[in-house]
């Protein structure tokens, strides 16, 4: 199955639709069935210490997961998430984006299961890990 | 085991910790293993549409645990989230407080564990439910 | 919404649909969006120690969201387990029945939500908890 | 870190510890924060329709989370499933043993973090994913 949607094409998708929530990410990379997000982090997203937060790690997790269920099947479909189980294994520290990297392992007529590891931009170590669900609604 | 800290505490408690989060949530209640949080909905949790965003109540359910870790352990403790598996179930609409209530099924001397259900303010209906585990620091 | 099947018309129809597992299980109980299983404990279901082994506590919450589910929906529909996440709580020990009571979140068209606690019989003290999704076959 | 226990030895290590688990499983390889386990699917796993059973999915991934442990720290250490998130993607077909592949994703002092694909064995086709968490007894 090829792709649908390129990380520019991603891009502009989201800043239409969702112009908030997308100037926060940037789609780096899209191949079929996976995606990489990179979360642009500044002040918003930090705790104090200088971590970034869960409910930021969360949004990259469900974007991640978003932007590869797109890029399989197109911007018409309005997945929802129904489903996400996370696990926070590592703090990250400041001053360095996030890339959450995305692969879809269903894609099916009604759910899309996906997983999604989490990384310090540049860093092998995984700081988080999700795996999610999506409901795709009924196609025409 | 008695509450440590009722609401006001931690009300009190978090707007010294982490004001910016803080500002957005209220401590209704505390009890045994038990704590009500409001999510003081406004622009900022929206999406398109008016629903409030996942990562808004990944906040929420979040908090609602810590609230009740917090509530029988004391502000001493600091505990981190290693796991949460959050299932959405029903869309939020606009214009309507959600309030997340937390109950501790363990509440060990490593790990807690618990869960959340979220619902709209005066509505029964629950929205998403979430089971999340947090790591307690060795207490010297 | 009423319910379709009691205690009895459960334990029948299981008996009949796959007599095996249905031998170690019994149906407790069934009431609008609830059920109450028993797991009858013998050694098939025992690890080195005495304690109930993890996969025999899946299938008991396992079967538990089920029976809520077919209680609700009635015998005809092959409901099938989409998503699990379970928390291990507490060991539990040998010679008791455990008892895993299932409630719906959900009952949607596709999807079903429920959650799972799990005691020792006559025991308050949770030993697990599971929550569950279910896909609903569509129906004619 | 190197590998303390190549599949030999797991494998006698468990048919010791628990033999009547052992033999339906077989250890088919270690590597650094690996382990592949094989599924000795018979009568005893299948349900109607000839499909592996969910419990038997579950034990399938339990134990190879535990090997990929056990390879790394050795067979002193008695480590618990705290957390497992199992997703059920595609029916597996009856004849075939399962293969669970688990990768360690945090191997720390207090918690191991991996997740397992499930695939008949021969085939690419991701069956089934799960992520658990280990709880892992204080080293002397």
């Amino acid at each position: 199955m090829p792709v649908q949607m390129d990380a520019a094409a991603l891009n502009a998708f989201m800043m239409t639709e969702f112009p908030q929530v997308a100037a926060q990410f940037r789609v780096e990379r899209t191949a079929p069935m996976e995606a990489d997000i990179r979360l642009l982090v500044d002040e918003q997203h930090l705790r104090p210490g200088g971590t970034v937060s869960g409910p930021s790690m969360f949004a990259l997790v469900d974007l991640a997961m978003y932007a590869a269920t797109l890029a399989m099947i197109g911007p018409v479909a309005l997945a929802v998430t129904t489903n996400c189980s996370i696990d926070f294994m590592r703090k990250p520290e400041a001053g360095r984006d996030l890339i959450g990297s995305a692969r879809l392992l269903k894609l099916g007529k009604m759910l899309a299961v996906g997983d999604v590891l989490v990384r310090a931009d540049g860093s092998e170590d995984v700081l988080a890990r999700a795996s999610l669900t999506y409901a795709i609604p009924p196609r025409r």
